[in-house]
């Protein structure tokens, strides 16, 4: 059993209003100097067996078509133990 | 400027439809032996300046009142850098 974590994230230069509202709000609940935030996503997948290079590229692929939106979001993948 | 990441996803006894439905999609592209998947929230915080004790604490009381639903989610936090 393997843990792979992808993260998917909003592109740098593509607006998060979701991230803006909750900056808006840790302001007011007395958390000062909070200079931006950024809301994202994150699928844990729990993989039978090992993750060998090949099920990593498939891992991959589909973080790309399916979990994220290339066109607006950037994703990362790591395999946790 | 510190970057400190607060990862939030739902506990483990609760039903996660989002993710049953994204690891049926993920048996149809060809992706096998995935034996779970869960799909959380993750919030990206820029802070100006160092984090200390009493900021980090600030930190986990918002994550626990604002970014997350204690009665269903779990948080964590990290600072990066």
């Amino acid at each position: 059993m393997a843990r792979v974590v992808v993260d998917v994230k909003l592109k740098p230069e593509i607006l998060d209003p979701q991230g803006r509202a909750v900056m808006g709000a840790l302001g007011r609940l007395g958390l000062s100097g909070v200079a931006d935030v950024r809301q994202g996503k994150q699928f844990v997948l729990t993989i039978d067996g090992d993750i060998d290079d090949a099920k990593l590229a498939d891992i991959n692929r589909i973080a790309e078509s399916l979990l994220s939106n290339p066109v607006i979001e950037d994703y990362s993948v790591r395999v946790e133990a």
